[in-house]
């Protein structure tokens, strides 16, 4: 069975396919190639279990392969240039396809390679994990960390399509699990408090992998996702509500050494601060505060920040920002569970407050 | 005296500025920055002479200025990541500002700096020599080389808006003056035969830099770039006219390696080449390919390939380029002076006689 959802951008919409042994339905990658040049980029992890399968399913086409090192850490510029160094050797044109296969570090990288080579090709996604089914291989954000700040150097740039396998879950690790568990949250906290509450009651169903509760979240995160994006797709507006956290959990993986926290992990720890903050600033009630620190631990996510990075740490990092406006630092904040604020700027001492006392005892 | 194009881009569009020491008039470098934190980026060559006083310009904004080495052998990823580094340790937000001020590799880097950083700031484009005032600065081309081949690695974004101050062509080396009139002359051939004409009559005026002449061509083919912009911003049509020679040319950089040939040293012969080319398809009458020659050593161009580059070594490196179809070579033919073709496919045995027989007695 296969669910399809539509990201909206007019010319550039494109489907986003979610279900059982997607690779092994026939013609359904190879539909979404319109060239004749195809290179698969990959990991180390990803590419013994799944890569000769995508392949299989590209007769007829040029298909050439690339195989990455795993991790956060090699999200960089010098990775990026390993790409561009085999789309030169093997010559491929402007009128190529890129698929990306693997979870969101892949995605990001092979998004902005194809966001830039020949100042623009063809790409697919076709998302290994949790967290990049639910959030990082939908909506065209792509690009590279910088030793200083996360994702500080990328594109906006829409894939032709999102192939969701959520078969491949089941070799998924149990904290890669995890940690696509805290976006699943996130879109509960910023928009869908339904969903929160479905995710309070079928926690114990997602860690197990439940295949129709898989389904039913993949779908869930993905609706909301592709609406949010459809509607505000370079972040003017309501699209900065999905950094939920983000800017908390970014300055944790920069701090701490890309690939030292994984993204999701990251990202639980900071929407517990921003909760945290939220609830300093009479936005959100003490209970809610508690209700969200509760799933994301039912769900074997730290909800803690890690004792070596003080708030100075901290704030060092958060002043390069996206959301920042000249050197201010703004935050998505919560009102309840279920709606979130726009970036709003937030009160140093309160901000210090809560980076100081929030997980410290 | 200052001239004012638009490049027509919807809520993208721009103002080229065109005259005599723009750099001095007030306000109007500022009047195109819309946030507090400026960098302005420069070389080694033109920083000395004008960095001064385009940041005497910025007064009340916090400027930031960054020189890098001058020559097209920098216009790539390491020189890029400069750039970054920069941003990053003075803390540059989204909500900021680059100038290039320097040529075409300047412009090319920044503007794709500009691009990338936190996925998009704001840009200007003050071009310092002839070839980025009257052909690189305009219509949004940015990116960097790859050692396999010409600007592989890019985007299409942007400026705010081009100033272009003749005034600082008085310092531009002979050589490089020469460079830019063979885009100059670019402009005569593919769309604009009657400046064609008047070129013929005015080179001496270019080469001695008499001012009027100099407006009057920058302006001329600031006008026509405009235009073909305006009409085809993402080069899926007639944009693609504007490569004229460059095929053949960026051949001539990365084989011979960059920095060795101009660019529009590169561009002369590569112009010669396809006009050549041309004739032995039957497009092109000799009589005009001989004028094509001769208005190019006119200028002091050199109009025959590199003895070090055989047909062999232009084929290996022509195959990978942006108008290429599947690794089929598709170049712009001329049908007379003031007429260009749509890229079109040749026939190889054709193209070979002409990479083995032109400007090889």
């Amino acid at each position: 069975m296969k669910q399809t959802l539509t990201v909206n951008l007019g010319d550039r919409s494109y489907p986003i396919y979610i279900g059982l042994d997607l690779f092994s339905q026939p013609g359904l990658i190879k539909s979404h190639v319109k060239s004749a040049q195809v290179m698969v980029v990959t990991n180390v992890t990803v590419g013994p279990l799944y890569l000769e399968r995508v392949v299989q399913q590209l007769g007829g086409l040029k298909v050439r392969t690339l195989v990455l090192p795993d991790g956060e850490q090699f999200k960089n510029l010098a990775t990026e240039e390993r790409i561009f160094d085999a789309l030169m050797e093997y010559r491929f044109g402007r009128n190529s396809t890129l698929i990306a296969l693997g979870g969101g570090v892949i995605g990001d990288l092979v998004g902005f390679a194809a966001a830039c080579f020949q100042r623009g090709i063809d790409y697919i996604q076709i998302p290994t994990t949790l967290l990049a089914q639910v959030d990082s291989s939908v909506g065209g954000k792509t690009g590279v960390n910088h030793p200083g700040g996360k994702n500080m150097i990328g594109a906006f740039y829409q894939p032709n399509c999102v192939i969701a396998d959520t078969s491949v879950l089941n070799t998924l690790e149990q904290r890669e699990l995890s940690a696509g568990i805290a976006e699943v949250v996130k879109y509960g906290l910023i928009r869908d408090r339904e969903f929160f509450d479905w995710l309070e009651k079928n926690m114990e169903l997602l860690l197990t992998r439940d295949p129709q509760a898989l389904a039913f979240a993949i779908h869930r995160c993905c609706l909301n996702k592709a609406r949010v994006v459809s509607e505000d797709e370079l972040e003017s507006g309501v699209r900065a509500t999905l950094n939920l956290g983000h800017t908390f959990g970014h300055a944790i993986e920069a701090g701490m050494g890309y690939g030292r926290y994984l993204h999701g992990e990251a990202v639980a720890i900071g929407m517990c601060q921003a909760a945290h903050l939220s609830y300093a600033t009479g936005r959100l009630e003490q209970a809610e505060v508690d209700r969200i620190i509760r799933l994301l631990q039912s769900a074997k996510l730290p909800v803690k920040p890690p004792a070596e990075m003080d708030a100075d740490r901290f704030l060092e990092i958060m002043t390069v920002d996206k959301k920042n406006i000249d050197g201010a630092i703004r935050l998505i904040l919560l009102d309840e569970i279920g709606t979130a604020t726009l970036p709003c700027g937030v009160d140093q001492p309160q901000l210090e407050a809560t980076l100081n006392d929030y997980g410290r005892s």
